[in-house]
């Protein structure tokens, strides 16, 4: 497997950066307010387990460290060295960490990307010192690093230096905005969760967002990888990378932002002009199985749960609650994410009934009422006793949890055995009040493996992207290893340079590679008409062909169901006369006769060249349902079988594909089947071609024909 | 205006329940555990202004103040008796009562309604002692009442009785939960808002939940009414109420849990099992302009945004952030609940970028980086000032504020100097982190109402509720008193009791209204078939008539296009054979002849009983856009002109209305006169018809045709 082989040569290169022996801390200074400083004190106070060598010109001592005038005096080989001085002593800097064959650097300085054209100017000669000296560097603009399990602070925010370090450190994080990222941090540590790694990466000058998810996957005590994501660089890796995440169980959660500034696009086709690229990117997301938080909350709470080393085993959710209203409205809410609050059997109700009084309620959401809440705790323990058995439960939430049970209260200890005896995944969550909503009971279900998760934490939302994750962990087990063969021959000579192929240069190419298109010919004259039409047989379509016209109605160029010779000659001088005065300098190939296809069901496929992945396949329901509701989905391609099939599924209106309405379903086997030829042509040729419309395509029970198709060249 | 009547009465009736000069406790105890001695203890601490009589059986005094045996014995006139006992004693206790002339009274007491039958009798001999004195209730079930500007603690409960109390109250809060409520309760008071009323009702045996929500409104200390809501017992009140406050410019919020219990509903119409409970109580809310929370949180942010006294002109907002990730997820936000992050214009650019560093942006959102956060706070000024006089800009939201201004600081007066002669409406929000989320400033802020909300009370969902709030207000001021006369005739005659009616039963109805129908007879041989087919004119369509075939599709009882006599014969013949073979029992009328119509955008009305609001009207999209999508959408009857413009352009696919793919728009004024027209035939027989369903109507660029119809009756 070739991602093996990167891995050794990955972990080779970054572990000097996470796992320094001896970092130099460049720019030290012993004014308490500069960077230099707070660096430096940052390690001392972190407990760093290295050496650590200030570099300072004059200075003997700093903080009782011995001090040297420059890197190349340091005595011992520094993996780690942290650039503490502004943009102009940057590159000086670096040159001399090469020079001394230091491997690893973090830079901080500001002044390069973000600031525009000089900027870039500027950065490239950074990463031309790192390629030279074959040095890798995190930054410039970053906030730095951070490795919790060894004490290295490698930055001078004290947003990430003063906050207590929890037990459990196995989450890392890689994030693109350095200061939400340090907000993020802030708030997973008050819940609980301290990352193992924080990394801010700043303008990625060197090493990318992908980079640290990739360590962090190979990082035999990472767990979960996640981030926060502004644009990939590199999604290709990113995908491979997902891919592998999967198979070893890893999940990587991802915060995209910017869903609304994507703003409008140009683009000639339909496709184009509806691929969105926040949509776009919830379609990788969807394909290649990586969890996308809505908000950092989710990061927290997704990260929480799976590190319970438990999955749901399906929807099918029980909330226990000591307030009637507070269980309404999280049942409320565990629908509104896919979760299902399903009736409990009467064995299980009768079985709870038996143990709680008569005032509460059996019934889901279970209402153990306040009695519960204040003055009978003992209570939670009863539902749980019956719902550990009931085949029927997935899942088990706790909207409230006894304040007072602590380590030593007996009914603690019972409900922590019970709950590790079981394959259900159960979740603990308190309403949110501030100093009120951390029952003293936490860290020991926490030690036990039962996750706790405070209601402003939006845990249920992260419970369903859990079981998201273990279906897309699931399929990606099933997924059959290769598509197919495909028939197909060659079209390299068909895809002339940055045009706009007529619809029978793209039909062509579709059938090079075995779509079936509707029965046509071009006809040069009225007579030429008549015969096509004959060898076909009538009714029939005249549609004018020209590269110059990709919107033939606009030009009244189509005539639909025509239905004698009669006719064919009237159509074919009535849409040539059209063309020629609404495009009098059109380059017109003649008109198309073509056959006159049944009643189907329409759907389009596209695909369009997105900046950030390439080619994106779109698939959705034709005509109005395209236009108003715009019910599309995107993939990445290429595609696999079971991209196809979600793609499908994920339509709004999917049923029509079912079948409604007395009809019966269509061939959604054909429809998969050009899915995979339309990813397959654009693999093969995405150096030529930049958009690709077939619409519609219409498919029967048995059967699927494309009916228009547009091909734009590179 | 009748509403004026209801108010004095009922604020005369519910003054001494919110400001008694005289609380006497029933049930008084020296047990400190029990609520007997809570309650008073609750009333003391809490510093009620009036007079308290504690009664107990035989004690002299309690809590040092004088106890009496009965209520009777009290030498004031008592204006609340709280009853904190038993059930066992409830009954006496209330007759005393009642003839010692107390007005109102609190009953905690449960075992009643909630436990089934024999607590539903219990609880309407509550309702008779009532009515019998003349003594209006809280509860019984209930947690209690507070009025926190006169000292009232009617509750027992230490959750409410321990909070401290912030400097305004003037939202007052009604909740059908309890224990709900008090979370609630706790929750605003840690974001600074204590309510002035917080009312539990319980289960409403007397006072209910929109008997309070009157009284707020006629309160003149509140300025927002809200509640939580699980199921309202009045809603014609609450919706005559809805219409007052929108006169009166007094927002009522509420949450109204149970979103997904709904379930499914057997029903004979199509209308009938679309409506979900939750959808009709979406539709309830706005066309009365009540505002829903979506959480409890959006009780809290609403009411802190109203109370600023400012509404934001529209929805164009601007984000000043210290953070570029934090301004691009708040961006986020904003555009996912409707706002919109308008690209600034190069004059107001300019203005803010002659002010600011050049590694800031002066775009949209603003971004101000970590400077302005750690080292220079006044850059929070410089975008402001020229914001403020932006003529395109609404809003403007601060994502995070200098922790360190406070009362004294140069930099905050101007601040709010600035905001407080603008128009435009401005929100200070922050990360949500804990103990580091709270500027010094806020309550200076705040005292100078510029609302300060945190950001994990999802202000910007409540700003956008807000605008929403002034449309439906703007929109109030502008509504038409009366709908156009309507012609119609007495059909009593016609509905029969508890039917189905046939098709041409229905259409007969609703010709009576002047809905124009498709043109139609009865045949009741071929020959006559033929006749009345002659007199349409071909093509016609046939279709059996039978009340007892309400889905003549699935009969194949109809033949449509059909082309001339021979046709029509064979047609008759089929369809009457068809009917008789699948329904041998059924009372046929004969077959209906109609028009063809020709093709149009289909669409559908129909109306349903909901348990809770009566007759619901539904509009939507016909065909597959109603089955599959779903596309619907409801207003409680009767609506108005404004509630049917509303209902179209609330549709997803609204633009099949507007016209799509060179289609001309179709008449929207024909769908609007059907809606009012059946918005007055339920209205005038909601006594006799259960369920309306008009499926297909078909509309055209001028007028309309209701093709089918079923009505059902009661």
């Amino acid at each position: 497997m070739k991602l093996l082989n990167e891995k050794v040569v990955s972990n080779l290169e970054l572990d000097p950066l996470f796992h320094p022996r001896a970092i130099a801390v460049l720019g030290t200074s012993e004014n308490t307010n500069k960077i230099g400083y707070l660096q430096l004190m940052a390690l001392l106070d972190g407990g760093f387990e290295g050496e650590i060598y200030p570099i300072h010109r004059s200075a003997k001592k700093i903080a009782d460290l011995t001090c040297y005038a420059s890197v190349k005096d340091v005595p011992s080989q520094v993996d780690l060295a942290i650039l503490c001085v502004g943009i102009e002593q940057v590159e000086k800097c670096l040159i001399e960490c090469g020079e001394s064959g230091v491997k690893t650097a973090i830079v901080f300085a500001s002044g390069y990307s973000e600031i525009g054209e000089a900027g870039i100017v500027a950065q490239q000669r950074l990463k031309d010192i790192c390629d030279q000296y074959q040095i890798r560097i995190i930054g410039p603009n970053c906030v730095g690093l951070l490795n919790t399990t060894n004490g290295l602070m490698g930055t001078f925010s004290p947003g990430l230096t003063h906050v207590p370090l929890n037990k459990k450190r196995e989450a890392g994080f890689v994030t693109q905005s350095g200061a939400f990222g340090v907000l993020t941090y802030i708030a997973a540590a008050q819940q609980g969760l301290t990352f193992n790694y924080f990394v801010s990466v700043g303008n990625e000058a060197d090493i990318g967002f992908s980079d640290v998810i990739e360590y962090m996957l190979h990082d035999p005590n990472t767990t979960i990888a996640s981030g926060y994501l502004e644009g990939e660089k590199n999604p290709e890796k990113l995908r491979k990378l997902a891919k592998y995440a999967l198979e070893i169980n890893k999940p990587i959660v991802i915060m995209k932002s910017g869903r609304s500034t994507a703003g409008s696009r140009a683009a000639a086709s339909h496709t184009g002009s509806l691929a969105g690229a926040d949509q776009v990117y919830d379609g990788f997301f969807k394909q290649t199985g990586i969890v996308r938080a809505d908000d950092y909350t989710d990061i927290i709470s997704f990260s929480k749960l799976f590190m319970s080393n438990k999955m749901p085993k399906g929807r099918n959710t029980v909330i226990v609650t000591s307030s009637g209203g507070r269980g309404i409205n999280e049942a409320d809410r565990c629908e509104s994410y896919g979760l299902n609050i399903h009736p409990l059997s009467d064995n299980v109700k009768q079985q709870i009934e038996k143990t709680i009084p008569s005032f509460a309620s059996a019934s889901n959401p279970i209402d153990l009422t306040a009695a519960a809440a204040i003055t009978h705790p003992q209570l939670f323990l009863e539902p749980l006793k019956a719902l550990v058995h009931d085949p029927e439960t997935d899942i088990i939430i706790f909207s409230e949890f006894p304040m007072s049970w602590d380590e030593n209260t007996p009914e603690l200890q019972e409900f922590v055995e019970l709950c590790k005896n079981s394959d259900k995944f159960i979740l603990v969550t308190t309403f949110p009040l501030e100093g009120m909503s951390s029952p003293k009971g936490i860290s020991y279900l926490e030690e036990h493996g039962i996750p706790f998760v405070k209601g402003d934490m939006n845990p249920v939302r992260s419970l369903a992207k859990l079981v998201d994750y273990r279906e897309a962990y699931d399929k990606a087990k099933k997924e059959q290893a290769k598509p197919k063969e495909i028939y197909k021959s060659n079209i390299r000579h068909l895809l002339l340079e940055n045009q706009t192929l007529s619809e029978s240069q793209s039909m062509e190419i579709l059938n090079a590679y075995g779509i079936r298109t509707v029965r046509r010919k071009i006809a040069r004259s009225a007579e030429e008409a008549v015969a096509i039409a004959e060898s076909i047989g009538y009714p029939v379509v005249l549609k004018i062909d020209s590269p110059d016209i990709p919107h033939k109605t606009e030009v009244n160029g189509i005539r639909l169901n025509v239905q004698n010779a009669q006719q064919v000659t009237l159509a074919f001088d009535e849409i040539s006369k059209n063309a020629t005065t609404h495009c009098p300098t059109a380059d017109i190939h003649g008109v198309s006769v073509q056959e006159m296809l049944a009643e189907g069901v329409e759907v389009i496929i596209g695909v369009t060249n997105d900046e950030t992945f390439g080619p994106v396949i779109m698939f959705g329901l034709g005509g109005v349902f395209v236009e108003v509701f715009k019910d599309v989905s995107f993939r990445v391609a290429p595609i696999t079988r079971q991209d196809a099939i979600d793609k499908m599924e994920s339509l709004a209106g999917y049923q029509l594909l079912q079948g409604v309405r007395n009809k019966k379903p269509v061939d959604q086997e054909a429809i998969i089947d050009v899915l995979l030829k339309v990813s397959e042509l654009i693999q093969d040729y995405s150096d030529a071609i930049k958009e690709i419309d077939i619409n519609p395509l219409i498919v029967y029970e048995n059967g699927i024909v494309a009916a228009d198709a547009l091909i734009i060249t590179k």
